[in-house]
């Protein structure tokens, strides 16, 4: 049983990198799509499903780095939905590379359709890392299609995606999210619209001294709308210039 | 001219605080009311009126102690609205105290009826510590009614006191309130039904590692909903116990 038996095939431009802290390999390309601190960030903050058969669907996976990063506390199964078939052909390797063939299945296909293979209300826990901008800027196009939908609501908007979200879940099933502090108030009001009370907010802040450019997201179906709590907040880098110690643990482990 | 010219009469139980940083008097009572690091926190949160003449409106005044406090970055006239006519009572002695009588008004009445003295759409700026509580539980009744109005949405409830502070403010008019985290979702979707759209919020903590127990925010009239910013946050204790050295600055000056 040699390491032959799960080298990957990659293709022009990509490499394999590792979450040291979780022991996961995952196929990246700079061209392509990498995943971000906001990956990780949000695979550390998400909370596993309680039950033992609990599944976790990831909408929104890109190349799947936030259900990777998770697997290795999911018990029950992992379904990631990413509309880019150039991506969820990146995730699928990487699934293979990391042998969860078993516990982790991509579908690749817009989010809005998902209820064909996923049944309505019957799922523990979202993760999502959904695109931040509302549109695509004429005067600032972004040359890389795949980036551009990633990042853009081109393919999907945020309302289309927090409605999935609360139709995947069972009542008082959990949807964590990342995303942007300027629009944090939109993603708040659509959940509430859609019947997740938002529960736990985490602000990440680049550096000392500056506002925040990260935050994280606890909501839960058919919740009550009060009872919010705001966490002791992140820094990413310290005054040095380094990453925090926290954001080390996340990326290297102890 | 001796200090005798001004001194205020106080009941029984009455002390006068200063808050050295701004060399300002205050009239207090731990049986009726003392102002708390809320207030001292939202003055120094709050921007003046921009305009010379600029007026700055402090709803749910209390003992005077915000509008006291922002009064030497004031250049404009300052009102106090007060429902509690011993507490109203109070902020007009301390008014006196600092010989601010001529910059100062103090209206004792329900928030809701003060378009008959202040003029709807005409204000630069409001100021509001509201009542924290949605409801006084008949199980923990505050036995201070002083208190008790001041903390619990008794005399008037949240909605009413964002539908005045939007009512008084002119267009781009800006609001500072200073509100507990758990409900901060409340107040941010009904400021957006009332047309104020909120623009900074910056958590404060106790101490490292705890949950946030205050935020400030700030909104503007008839503002554009996006571009939220989130600032760094604010320690009120040090990991020895000693008030940061933020929050000294506040209470004591340079």
């Amino acid at each position: 049983m040699g390491d032959y038996l799960i080298t990957p095939k990659l293709l022009p431009g990509e490499r394999i990198d590792q979450l040291y802290s979780q022991e996961i390999k995952i196929i990246q390309s700079p061209q392509v799509f990498s995943f971000s601190l906001d990956a990780v960030l949000l695979a550390n903050f998400a909370k596993p499903p309680l039950k033992q058969k609990g599944e976790l669907v990831d909408l929104c996976a890109g190349n799947g780095a936030v259900g990777l990063f998770m697997a290795p506390r999911v018990k029950g199964s992992i379904a990631m939905v990413e509309i880019q078939p150039r991506l969820a052909d990146m995730a699928r390797r990487s699934v293979a590379l990391n042998q969860l063939e078993n516990k982790i299945t991509v579908y690749q296909q817009d989010l809005a359709t998902i209820y064909n293979q996923i049944r309505k209300d019957s799922v523990e826990t979202v993760v999502c890392n959904p695109p931040y901008f509302a549109d695509l800027p004429d005067s600032k196009k972004n040359p890389n299609q795949y980036l551009a939908i990633a990042r853009h609501e081109i393919a999907t908007s945020l309302e289309t995606v927090v409605e999935v979200t609360s139709g995947l879940l069972k009542t008082t099933g959990k949807a964590f999210f990342v995303y942007r502090p300027d629009r944090l108030l939109d993603l708040t009001s659509i959940m509430a619209n859609h019947r997740l009370a938002v529960k736990r907010l985490q602000f990440v802040y680049p550096k000392p001294g500056r506002d925040a450019n990260i935050v994280l997201v606890e909501a839960i179906k058919d919740g009550q709308m009060t009872g919010l709590k705001v966490l002791p907040s992140l820094m990413t880098y310290d005054e040095s210039g380094d990453y925090s110690e926290p954001v080390k643990k996340m990326l290297y482990g102890d």
